[in-house]
């Protein structure tokens, strides 16, 4: 509890962007570590350095800072660069993809929503979080890239976003080894392959 | 409670395989429901109906049974038909992995793995029986397919079946969507066609 007091008397004074950042990284954290059920607005309150009150004012129940803190953490993660080419824009987003499942926010989300899945309340904030930004940040990226263009006709560009997505948190989460940039790479070099290949059947 | 007693004296009697299959799926619905830490060997023979004495003949300890029960529930789940073709396989194998997300066992290893990550015995545990079958089932399959002359050179296939598999685990535990007939095609021709395609650069 080294320092407590005074990051306390510090951080009481938080107001606006600050206080919402703490109270929402703090959330996410304890998330991870107590679950859903066993959060505490009191203890995040505690956590943070800010005033309970001053937390239920802005967020009325847990449910509506869970579902602000995912959100916040989902936005955070998800801002692939923008290369000029759909190869180094898909590549790009799996970096993003991988940077996401190696953060504390990355883990935290993707573990709730895996191992959570029988508490509907916080199964259901983690995928609106989820859903969320990847409905709508890699389909504008996608059009940015004009990768509808790119695909065989009948290839969902989220279906492509999707397999790569889902092979990296396979490898980092399942198989719990590193995903690489050569690994990345492959991965989208055979998915990208795949949805510009003309069927042959 | 109801019944209990006289199965409990019907189970009583369970030798051999019978007993290991009943201690073994006990375990792993403990398992799913409680987590590691919390389980416990007296509580899996309470509800088994067996004697815990002759639990702890069989493992000495809770890391031994978890480690079987997890194994068994591995190797029960991957059986994919021969069909003699390698997209035929191929569909196979993800119809498995997609059959195997929506069962009980399932849920409980892929919740497991990617819940108890801050646990090492459990991931460990979980990681080394999902490990042991995705490097021999699966490649044994690909050797049986004749995938490796079916592929561009330089194609790992082990990439082409955790792709595949991580499009459904993606598509189901992450997005919450059901992996239908249709999915899993789109999914299995996106990744082979890219498996196959000579690369463009």
């Amino acid at each position: 509890m080294k320092g407590t007091p005074r990051r306390k008397n510090e951080t009481h004074q938080v107001r606006g962007e600050a206080f919402t950042q703490i109270v929402l990284e703090v959330t996410l954290a304890q998330l991870a570590e107590v679950g859903y059920e066993r959060l505490s607005i009191p203890a995040v309150a505690a956590i943070a350095g800010v005033n309970k009150t001053s937390i239920y004012r802005r967020w009325p129940g847990k449910a509506d800072l869970v579902r602000d803190s995912l959100g916040a953490a989902m936005r955070h993660a998800d801002q692939p660069a923008d290369t000029g080419d759909l190869r180094g824009d898909l590549v790009g987003l799996a970096q993003s993809v991988a940077a996401f499942t190696r953060s504390p926010a990355g883990t935290s989300i993707i573990r709730i929503l895996l191992a959570e899945g029988g508490n509907p309340t916080v199964s259901t904030l983690a995928q609106s979080a989820y859903g969320e930004t990847s409905r709508h940040g890699p389909l504008e990226f996608i059009e940015r890239a004009g990768a509808r263009a790119c695909l065989r006709d009948g290839i969902d560009p989220s279906l492509v976003l999707f397999t790569i997505a889902g092979a990296i948190v396979h490898r980092v989460f399942i198989e719990r080894r590193v995903a690489t940039q050569d690994f990345i790479e492959e991965v989208v070099d055979l998915v990208l392959l795949g949805a510009q290949a003309q069927a042959r059947r």
